[in-house]
């Protein structure tokens, strides 16, 4: 094989077309070997296979530099930069992530995971490269799907002021994760179908030199092009057509659902994962599928991730107009879901935790500054969420809550996270954020309460004395393990309470407290660092009551096991006893 | 006066172009009555003037909806809507803000200030609109400055999926608060240049109908355009070329110098305020085009306010390339003085600490999970910095402390803030923000540390017993006052505490504080709420000691005087020392 004696680029600038494209189809197959095991980035990686092939050949990477954005299309590139047995060797899978990593390697310029930052990114590259007066090409590679997002469009219409060697290529495979939205789509495909040609052109209205590639998977139709604009003298945008998933039928035929994968059978492509019982997404989307049949004004927005609260294809169909996906926008999403709330709209508006850190501004000055009521769900928001370091979900307590007007709510269960978005939708007083449980669908007996609008009342679950539980959204549970632990051991039941609401403080409650405790547990699912507990370490400063505050610490987490971290941060029920214990 | 007569939108209607320009000319002397005597926004409101007329000669406020960016161009729209008084009487000055506002007027739909959110904003109207099933006409009014902005970019490419009216008035005056930046205006200059007849052509890109007025000062072309658009059926944009600061010679000769104005004599155009004594505007300018001038790798980078940091036109020739302005785009400047930092340079990105809150996701993706050696300033961090409710600087704590990996230095003086600037540009290990000091320039008689590299090692300035003040950056001053109060009142010295670090915790003084002391105060200028102060009564929560963290209520506080806010909070020497005594 081709792919074994590649050790670095420089190892296949000596291959011919005809070799390049036969080390292609061994690149399919170690993708095929990774992700049909592993999971992983299916379609952006092997419809962007010849493409990498050929900007390796041409550009001298790592003096050359090349930032890939959102970096889920980079599995070629690290084939090609020596890290070929983590595709090839299952014993080796975990030596990588799924995104560039200059820690990996040399080759890599940037840990990047969110969309719609590599033009900037490399802006910075080759400003860099000015200053010191050096000459290397800068190559931003960026999929049509990215170029919705606020950050990118910034990038390119900044692109055009360097007055010096930078080149965007474009890889258009007019996909995002589900289908593209918005209106430069439309050019996109003018483009296409023109060849190029087409005069009203969304990258020269940006100021930008322009070049396009009819067939994006074809080696010697890039190398030739990508030779051509090797070592230019200012920017240019290379615009290639590209097929997602390209090289696997069912992946070219079902993109949407190969854009990421579980294991699969690679004979069948049928998945062997199968959801077995009930999950959040689906169970989101049919209360909210009933809910907007009932109220034609409610509306439900994503922003590229429509799956992430279940609405599949079929579903946003069922949903027509009251259903809307920005594309990759949230900025916008956040703002405009303000204004629905504004005239009269009933708008709940899902991503995960960590894509609504693009959102910070608009959250505060849209939609908080104005008290609009608009709903936002909050998905992945907890340690048992994602956990690259890129999409982590335990920042999202601190970054949210400190905003002020915001009402932000952490359910305990699948009944109370269902009540609480029922009378966020339903209520006109206040923006309201919801995490969405994360810890397993788990159901309560008692009845959940129906009305959240005493805003920052706690609720007692468990009256008792000495110690006092505060144990917030998916930690509840961990709360309650220990109150039966403190009986069990102690033989004094210790109050349990559910919080509720993460933005405040139940000043009386807290209070009365006071009277028969001696110490307080907080326990949040999330960074301590700015979080819930503080506040409530805060209010008893003065006092003698003894806080302990349990949490993360506040750090960049990677590819973690769930269990390590929950030890590491004293998060075992059994740790926490033996604590305050002491 | 015409301007007399004005009640509501409905009167002008009546009016012949003749008197609405009559009326025109009497809607300047009231701007500048006001703006000459109290000062604010004059360029876009001087330009935009008889664009407004016409609107609300066309449309039907409030039910057609106007929404407009920034809205620092809404004063004649404020004027004709029932608030003149405010511009022609003094004593009712007060009576409104610099921007919309709902609680002013039922013709104001949002409380706005930050750029580029009126297309999002007003996309969110429409699409509430339609799902009531009503008809009113949405019109968001966007100048060219703010089109750079990535919410703007995302609002724009959102736009053309409504299938339903929406007309977004693009009001160019080919400048933004200084000179425009990025390739776009290339584009809009093109579509001037040819009566909006250039193929290409950016809105249409974005998959927008189009429409162009050469002369955006003209009532009656503007009257004739917008009855044309009346009642259009999808979206459309209406590109009008306008005078900044039209009708006031010095305005529309130094765009840049009006675009904002304090009180001035209005014969002469001569402000009455003099600035006199330092400031840290001219003097980071000219710390930073000293560095620059001696390092060839260091940046000054900036988004749209470049006197901020005193870079006045001047300030930026001589600085050349060493020098970006990006225009509004905060995302980019971020994410690209990463990747400038990443290859080598180093670079300095300056904003206000309220517009910081666009880049939450870049200071933490782009920045921070990278660890690359960037410095920000954070401008107007403070509860001395703006205090309009859209611009005010007291979050940026809770959002940029808690971000993993930054080091955010809180000065105490300007030696110290000098101090940590230089430290900051030499070192490559760390993302560091600096806030700017903003409560005067404060000398020290005691040379400052030059080296920061001991993380979170805060510095003990009093060595004193039982009481410790730990007075972080612009309270400092609070800080020594309470100390010399306290050893006055009581006879024992405090010890008195520079925490110089945000982002961190000093563990083992902390501990040793505990020895010799029983209460520790805190102080930082923001929000209590996932600030500073609450990590202290974190660390101290299982102790004996006792906290009391001293700090700003979570609230959106709106045109307040610091005074109040300062004793609301119980923030003066004498009401903290009541507090502790107790």
């Amino acid at each position: 094989m081709y792919i074994e004696r590649i050790n670095s680029p420089e190892d296949i600038k000596r291959l011919s077309v005809e070799e390049l494209n036969i080390l292609a189809s061994e690149i399919r197959n170690g993708l095929m070997n990774r992700l049909s095991k592993k999971g992983g980035h299916f379609g952006p990686n092997f419809g962007f296979v010849e493409a990498t092939i050929a900007l390796h050949y041409v550009f001298d990477s790592p003096k050359d530099k090349f930032v890939f954005d959102v970096s889920h299309q980079s599995y070629t590139h690290k084939m090609l930069t020596g890290r070929q047995k983590s595709y090839f060797c299952d014993e080796h899978f975990e030596d990588i992530s799924g995104y560039t990593n200059p820690e990996e390697s040399e080759h890599d310029f940037f840990n990047v995971g969110h969309t719609s930052t590599s033009v900037s990114l490399a802006c910075g590259l080759a400003k860099g490269r000015d200053l010191k007066g050096d000459n290397e090409n800068i190559i931003a590679v960026i999929g049509d799907g990215s170029l919705s997002g606020g950050e990118a469009l910034e990038g390119i219409d900044f692109a055009s002021e360097l007055e010096s060697n930078f080149i965007i290529v474009v890889n258009d495979n007019d996909m995002s994760i589900a289908e593209n939205h918005g209106g430069l789509y439309k050019n996109l495909k003018a483009l296409r179908e023109s060849n190029g040609k087409c005069e009203c052109n969304l990258f020269k209205a940006m100021g930008l030199d322009y070049i396009y590639i009819a067939n994006g998977n074809d080696i010697a139709e890039l190398i030739g092009t990508f030779e051509q604009v090797k070592n230019i003298d200012h920017p240019i945008v290379v615009h290639i057509n590209t097929m997602k998933g390209k090289g696997y039928a069912p992946a070219e035929t079902e993109k949407e659902n190969w854009h990421w994968c579980m294991p699969f059978d690679p004979e069948t492509g049928i998945s062997r994962f199968s959801a077995s019982g009930e999950n959040y997404d689906t169970m989101t989307c049919d209360y909210l599928l009933d809910k907007m049949e009932k109220d034609k004004k409610v509306v439900t927005v994503v922003a590229a991730v429509p799956v992430c609260i279940g609405f599949t294809e079929d579903k946003r169909r069922e949903a027509g107009r009251q259903f809307i996906d920005v594309g990759i926008a949230e900025e916008h999403a956040v703002a405009m879901v303000s204004g629905i709330a504004r005239n009269g709209g009933k708008p709940v508006f899902a991503t995960h935790s960590s894509f609504f850190q693009r959102t910070y501004d608009q959250i505060s000055q849209d939609l908080c500054v104005n008290k609009n009521p608009a709903t936002l769900l909050v998905n992945t928001a907890s340690v048992y969420g994602m956990n690259d370091v890129t999409h982590l979900g335990i920042f999202d307590i601190p970054m949210m809550s400190n905003i002020p007007e915001l009402v932000y709510l952490a359910p305990t269960n699948c009944e109370e996270y269902f009540a609480m978005l029922d009378w966020s939708i339903e209520q006109d007083k206040y923006p309201v954020a919801i995490r969405i449980p994360c810890n397993g669908v788990i159901h309560s007996d008692s009845a959940a309460d129906a009305d959240y609008s005493n805003i920052n009342k706690y609720k007692v679950t468990q009256q008792g004395e000495k110690i006092a539980i505060i144990a917030l959204g998916d930690f509840y549970q961990i709360g309650e393990e220990l109150a039966s632990m403190i009986i069990e051991k102690t033989g004094t039941a210790p109050t349990l309470i559910n919080p509720r609401y993460i933005t405040g403080i139940d000043g009386e409650l807290l209070e009365k407290l006071k009277m028969t405790h001696t110490k307080i547990v907080t326990l949040e699912d999330g960074i301590l660092s700015g979080g819930f507990g503080e506040k409530i370490a805060r209010f008893y400063g003065t006092s003698d009551i003894k806080v302990y505050n349990y949490g993360l610490k506040k750090e960049f987490l990677d590819r973690y096991s769930v269990e390590g971290v929950l030890r590491e941060n004293h998060l075992t029920p059994e740790q926490i006893f033996d604590d305050i214990s002491k």
